[in-house]
Formats: C-alpha cells, sequence, structure tokens
C-alpha cells in the first residue's frame, strides 16, 4: 500500500487491486483556528472529525447509489477512518465546483454589490481552479474549454451532476429541518471517461444551518446521524 | 447641458435633444504612475490623452458603423474632445467584457497555473462586474441571469458582439501589424432594448504589442493614425 497524496485533510494510498484507500484525518480547512470550507489551510485539528466526516460521507455516497448517480465509493471502515474508492483522475490539476443555495461566503465577498445577505440562490454554480497559491481562482465554461481542462459537453454534464447532487444533500438535511447554504463537489473520470463524484460529502464541504444558526461540521454530523 | 457623471477618463453631460455628450479626459488608468488598463485607479495624467483617445473611437466606431455593428455613437469632435452619443443604460451598475488573444494581465495572474505568459487564446471572452471596492470581480453567464443583471439571451449577443467588434479592432491593428492581445469593452441598451457598444475603443482599453513590445497608449494612437 502506497502514499501517493496527503491532502489537507485527507491521504491516498494505491492499493494492489489498482482501487484508492482514503484516510480521514481530524484536520479541517480554516483559519486562525475557525471553520471555513471555502479556506485553503488546516484551521483547526478536532478529535475525531475524521471519522465524523467519513460518516456522513458514507451516508451519502450511499444515498447517491441508491439513486444511480455515480461516485467513485466501494466502501468505508468507520472504525478505521477510509474509505476504498475506485481510480479516476481530476479535471486539470483538480477543480472545486460549488452549488450555491443562498448569498454568503465568497459569493457574497465577490458579488455583494448585488446580493444581501442570505439571499435565496438558485442552485447557482460555479467552478473554482484548485489552486492555493491563485487563492483557486473562478474560471467560466469557455476558459475551462480553452485551456482543456473540461469540453463544453463535460461542462455541461458536471453542473447538472452538481446540481443533483447538491439537491440530493438538500432533501437529507431538510429531514432534519436543516437549511443547505452552499456546498462544493470535487469531480473526477473513471477508467471509461464518466465523470463521477470523488472525495468526499462531509460538514467540511458545506454550510448548513438550522433556524438561521450555522451548524458546526461535528455538530451536523450528529444531527444528521441521529 | 447638465454634468451627470463623472468617471475615472470621462465625464457625461445630458444634452437638451435627450443625447449625451462624453468629454474625454487626459487621466489614464494605473498604478504608480504605470499605465494599466485594467487598473480601477487613475495612474497619471498625459498631455492629449483624451484627445487621442477620443481619435481612436471615432475612427473605429465609424469602421463598426460601416460594417452594421451597434453602437451609441452619434458623432465627435476631436478638438473639443467630445462625443456625443444616444442614451444607454448599462447593465446592472456596469459590466466589463474582456476578449482575450493572448494570455496576460489579469487572465494569466488568475490562471498562471494553465497558461504561459502570451500563449495564444481563442478570442477567450469573460465578464466583470465594475467593482472598485470589489476589485472587478468575474462572473459567469448563470450568475449574471441569478442576479438579473443579464439574461441568458442577452449574454449570446453581448458576448457574439464582444468577439465580432474585438476582431474588427484585431484586423485594424493587424493592418499596422499590431498585434491585439486583450481588450476590454461595455455595453448598454438602447431604447428598444437593444444591445450596443458604448463608451469608447482607444488605447486606455486594450493592450497592443509590436514585435513582441507592448505599444502605450499615445504611441498607438499616433501608429494606427498615420
Amino acid at each position: 500500500m502506497n502514499l501517493v497524496y496527503t491532502g489537507k485533510t485527507k491521504d491516498v494510498y494505491e492499493l494492489e487491486d489498482g482501487n484508492y484507500l482514503l484516510t480521514f484525518k481530524d484536520d479541517v480547512t480554516g483559519e486562525n483556528g475557525v471553520f471555513d470550507p471555502g479556506a485553503n489551510t488546516v484551521g483547526l485539528t478536532i478529535e475525531g472529525a475524521g471519522r465524523a466526516g467519513l460518516r456522513l460521507t458514507k451516508f451519502f455516497f450511499e444515498v447517491l447509489k441508491e439513486k444511480g448517480i455515480p461516485t467513485h465509493y466501494i466502501d468505508a471502515n468507520i472504525e478505521e477512518a477510509t474509505m476504498t474508492v475506485k481510480p479516476a483522475t481530476v479535471f486539470g490539476q483538480g477543480l472545486e465546483v460549488i452549488c450555491r443555495y443562498r448569498a454568503v461566503g465568497s459569493f457574497l465577498r465577490r458579488y455583494g454589490r448585488y446580493a444581501e445577505e442570505g439571499q435565496p440562490l438558485d442552485a447557482f454554480v460555479e467552478v473554482t481552479l484548485k489552486d492555493d497559491a491563485r487563492q483557486d481562482p473562478p474560471i467560466n465554461e469557455d476558459g475551462l474549454a480553452m485551456l482543456g481542462i473540461l469540453s463544453h459537453e463535460e461542462y455541461k454534464v458536471l453542473k447538472n451532476l452538481t446540481q443533483q447532487i447538491a439537491n440530493v444533500v438538500k432533501e437529507e438535511l431538510a429531514k432534519k429541518d436543516i437549511d443547505l447554504y452552499d456546498i462544493k463537489f470535487e469531480f473526477g473520470r473513471v477508467e471509461d471517461g464518466q465523470i463521477v463524484l470523488i472525495d468526499e460529502i462531509s460538514g467540511g464541504n458545506m454550510r448548513a444551518y438550522k433556524n438561521g444558526e450555522y451548524i458546526e461540521p461535528l455538530e451536523l454530523e450528529k444531527q444528521m446521524m441521529a
């Protein structure tokens, strides 16, 4: 089992059968000790954050499987905080695809002249390049195509999948009276070129609110898994 | 004649017949005394810059008129550095529409992980919001539609006009062996809702190079009008 990648919140190992093993760490993104799903730095370490993130990820990936929405998920071992996944290659050097139901975070920082904080948005999708040094710049469909990262056809698939998956998460949260404000995903291509959801779906990837109050990632896992 | 708007490089007066008069100033955008067409501040004042910008603008707007491409232009008085235009309303609080043939400037700052300096781009179009306080953030087609700034149909028209007009400028420059690297435009809606090019087309809106060397706005005007 070879370590092939060390990420901010996960390590990735190659398995002998060609699949990959993700290990979920207790590190979460943020700045100055405050959690921020949009941040590029590890802000704090929370005991049990890895397992909590994996429990939610397993839950959502299994719901998606039932609905026939493609992901890289094979199975998960909560005790060991590991998830086995199919091999997938990312687009370029990695994209983040964000789906927004409320104007908060970087949307508000960029478009605050036209939007009020918390204003409803209709599953607005935007793509950013994973590039810490350049603060994950947003890029439009034409830019992605021109730089050879994603074809126009693939962009349509990506946007459609993003809205479908975000809607599944939104509905699951709504069952516990929790509102999804925004969520970010990563996608990859598997062997046959099919575009699938990769990485995770946990409190660390989304902003969730209950009665107008933000729910921390660990608390979200508790409420969702209760 | 009422002053209705004071801009960084132009003032706008309302005329009694309902049209508007733009006065071209000698101020150009930049930072620390260095010209930068993408900057949001007046960087320096150059004697004759207003008239030079107007001469080029008049030239290009008249070429566009011949080609049947709609603009707000009526006529120009070089001596007085004024241009008479039809009334037009901008989208939201104003957009900048950029067309790029080479990877330089903010494109390179954002997408430098995927592009080399000066790399050819195929008339890549992107839109930014005019918002000095937020550094003119880029916004995609869905975002423009969601914030009620521009419909999807209007975006198509805008993008198409942008590429048409940029291509006209590119061809005119090529006649003098000058390469257009990038150019930015502003658009508005006239009385019947038609989308037209507004503002100006001058050295202050574009990056032009000759034999790999950048040409300053005043020098560009000299070479083009020679």
